[in-house]
């Protein structure tokens, strides 16, 4: 079986986590994971920093595929609006690097990498170091996009 | 005073309005107005086309400027999500293109084209061919599109 190497991207409009994995067959092998940090920059320029910041990554990495987490019950609509341009930025610049696209619930991705569907953030970090065996510490977003990588890994 | 070409958008997850005038000093001329139809193709697809689209629209009529409705008081969690997708987008493409953007609250852009901010998508579409002078009719997205290039127009 071929090695598919797979970006997670977990968005926001303040951070983004990103986090490529490979896997292997059964196998999966850590490659890179950080954070973009867009902070307190004007709105529009943090747009326009996920798009020309996504397309370098891609160039450099080339994921097979991407994958991310599904919005849903978001509480307020205006935290909602402000993540959906983030996200759909971020969607459109791998959509124009052509390679497919995956969604998984919040959830699933908890699920599939503790067990549990309701997991904190530590734990959720603490088994994506046991899976892809390695000792890293990332910001939260970073080890939430891999989590989304490993969710995706999982289910192919 | 120098002309001042102005794009208006207003976006959405099914159709995205748009409209280009031109202010020369009090005078403002109509030069095009139409609306994208996204309809129900995969909504990463929407956003690609989006993008698209606005690369050329932006090369072919090279705006100055562009403005959009700000979205504000969202009932729908859902629906703001989608609709934010598709606004990141657009909002992003233009800051690509490297014009400034401008966003104005709704109730301003009916006010600013019928001196009343509760304004009938008709009246607002009547106002915008009597303020161009033209006897077009559009699709609303696009005359409401119109309608936030002149509420820029008569701000500046």
């Amino acid at each position: 079986m071929a090695v598919l190497r797979i970006l997670g991207i977990d968005p926001g409009s303040r951070y983004m986590g990103y986090g490529v994995i490979e896997r292997n067959g059964s196998r999966l092998r850590y490659i890179h994971a950080d954070r973009l940090v867009l902070g307190n920059m004007p709105f529009t320029e943090r747009l326009l920093k996920i798009d020309a910041f996504l397309g370098e990554l891609l160039a450099l990495y080339e994921p097979d595929c991407a994958a991310f987490e599904g919005i849903f019950h978001q509480k307020f609509a205006d935290a909602a609006i402000k993540l959906g341009h983030a996200r759909g930025v971020a969607i459109c610049a791998c959509a124009r690097f052509g390679i497919p696209l995956y969604e998984y619930a919040p959830t699933d991705v908890k699920q599939s990498v503790t067990s549990f569907g309701r997991a904190e953030k530590a734990q959720v970090a603490d088994m994506v170091r046991i899976l892809l065996g390695v000792q890293n510490t990332w910001p939260v977003d970073a080890s939430d996009a891999l989590a989304i990588a490993i969710c995706h890994a999982n289910r192919i």
